[in-house]
């Protein structure tokens, strides 16, 4: 099975591929989507919708898995994190791969068996579970592989989503 | 000028096109769009962006407006609004339409000269500006058709996103 993980944002997002054989996971791809920072947002949620949809093209991912968000820091903080979202969750709609969702803690939970783990601890788990040498690239999309690894882990809310 | 105006959301979102020539503002259509509401958040989002896309392909409109929003109600509220906002914006983006935002209080203004109006009141004026004779038909897309009339009388945050 291919799980694309996403880590969506509108000034940077991460997102990494992992391939689940038998008990065995991965690493396919990773990287991490920047457009230019002084674009208009507009200008630069076209770059990270053309650039994901091109890794999906690429990769073919049976599910995307991306973290199921609450509440970010402030109300202007959590109408950015949706603009990202938005964005991220099209790009597999379009495609017609489902999308799981999975909170933070059950990330945490899934690749350190601790769901309050520091960002450094989970870095390091991803590093370990997928045998990553080059500590720049598990750095650059650390995130989003952790929450393609956690779909390996757990049953999530595939296809579930309510408002 | 052609102005296409975008009221998002992820359940229903109003679009409204109208033409500025002279001083005189012409409306040349105008609708909502509505995913049905089983359907997941990714395949809501996937119909709300194809039927957008649909609409700036067909009419070919030289700005997009779209309210400028700060906070919704609540941190679930602000994510959805994003959601939302991240596809109207995506739509218009993709096909290089420039786009413009304005605060509520200045669609308010720009429609009755009164930035606390009432909704039913921006309903009112939209269809006396545009001689809209079907009260439906502005009850559907008024939100939009707001916002589109504000771009007319006023120049706005075009191309000027700031996080």
């Amino acid at each position: 099975m291919r799980i694309m993980g996403i880590d969506p944002g509108t000034r940077s997002v991460g997102y990494g591929v992992v391939d689940k054989e038998g008990s065995r996971l991965i690493l396919v791809a990773c990287g991490t989507i920047r457009p230019r920072p002084k674009e208009t947002l507009p200008a630069r949620l076209k770059t990270i919708f053309e650039e994901l949809s091109s890794v999906v093209r690429e990769y073919s991912p049976e599910v995307v898995a991306v973290e199921d968000v609450f509440a970010g820091k402030g109300s202007k903080s959590s109408i950015k994190i949706g603009e990202g979202r938005g964005i991220a969750l099209l790009s597999a709609a379009l495609k017609d791969v489902p999308v799981a969702e999975y909170t933070a803690t059950k990330v945490k939970m899934a690749t350190t068996g601790n769901g309050h783990a520091t960002k450094e601890q989970v870095k390091k788990m991803v590093s370990t579970i997928l045998r990553i040498q080059d500590s720049r690239t598990a750095e650059d999309a650390a995130d989003a592989l952790a929450i393609a690894i956690c779909h390996c882990h757990r049953s999530g809310k595939t296809h579930g989503f309510e408002d």
